[in-house]
């Protein structure tokens, strides 16, 4: 990555969490382009970075639909795969993973990271709260995730190297799990994870 | 639970995650009975709480061993389905978790509960050390996860209710993410998880 900043496409960005991500790269100076699925191509084809934020019913037919427009690119796929009504309860997809069946769809032209699956979107709304929750990155091109590393940390989130594609289920079953502890211990801002023991270590 | 401690029979005692969490309850003064994968039949079942630690190829075996000393009794499953030699990759079975599977099998009479996935042994072994990780407790049983939960303060640990048994898979998931951070940042002592955002939250 240059040190220009590179406009980012952020689609379903008229949702929760992809209002939250566009606003914070937004107030961090990023040229945003927010889409809702339908969203210019034109528009989303200047961006260097695509990010995935709608529901999980909707991202592989949005994938297909925009694919054009991802060639060569990074594809940050916050993809959780929530299966209403039992969100609460992990269903991951067959295979394991629904960002890394993405990247498996796509093969190798594009660069698909798995990440901000366990930030909660009304934090991200609100440029006056800290989010408290670590990213986990998880991708198999390790420059395309020090990209994404980046890019939470130009937005006050802490990204952690999380391994492989494949271990997108890790944080996509979290969320899940994020849900029941909402609702059971009735957090009022939502839970979030830190990985302990990493201050100090080698970055 | 009554308020007496009761017995627990941790089955692969002897290995690394086992004998650490034997050493925490011994030393917090439950009667703990250590199993070889073949300990002694009768010993096993004196226990009220059996607690499973063997590798992942041993764990199905195992249970089907001592099925019958299971009987109404709760199960502590620590089981990861790592798959050497790519462990810091997370591989979970068809079905989604390891320890789900073993409430399947099992059926209703008796109780399991997934926990202690994601915290690493070494630190169990090390009184001397705090071990900075919350404990994912999943189980479809309500009091049997509210006893696990004691059990795992009682050692220091912060058990929090993590949903349905099927949630297991995140805490199976996580394990992987939590070596593959383990090698890219060098973390001397492990890392492990925090929920945020609990502190004030009605327990």
């Amino acid at each position: 990555m240059t040190t220009a900043r590179p406009t980012i496409a952020v689609l379903g960005g008229t949702g929760a969490e992809g209002s939250g991500l566009a606003l914070r790269w937004a107030h961090a100076r990023y040229p945003v382009i927010i889409g809702s699925r339908n969203a210019d191509k034109a528009a989303q084809a200047c961006a260097q970075i695509v990010v995935l934020c709608v529901p999980y019913a909707a991202q592989r037919g949005t994938v297909e639909e925009v694919r054009p427009a991802l060639e060569g690119k990074i594809l940050i796929d916050t993809t959780v795969p929530l299966v209403p009504p039992k969100v609460a309860r992990v269903q991951l997809p067959e295979g394991g993973s629904a960002v890394a069946a993405i990247q498996a769809l796509l093969g190798e032209s594009v660069r698909v990271v798995s990440a901000f699956q366990n930030v909660a979107a009304h934090l991200l709304q609100d440029l006056g709260h800290e989010v408290e929750c670590d990213v986990l990155v998880c991708g198999d091109d390790m420059p395309a995730r020090e990209t994404v590393i980046k890019l939470a940390a130009d937005i006050g989130l802490r990204g952690i190297h999380a391994g492989p594609i494949a271990n997108s289920a890790a944080a996509e079953a979290l969320t899940s799990v994020l849900i029941a502890i909402n609702s059971r211990y009735k957090i009022p801002g939502g839970a979030g994870i830190r990985i302990t023991r990493l201050e100090g270590a080698e970055h």
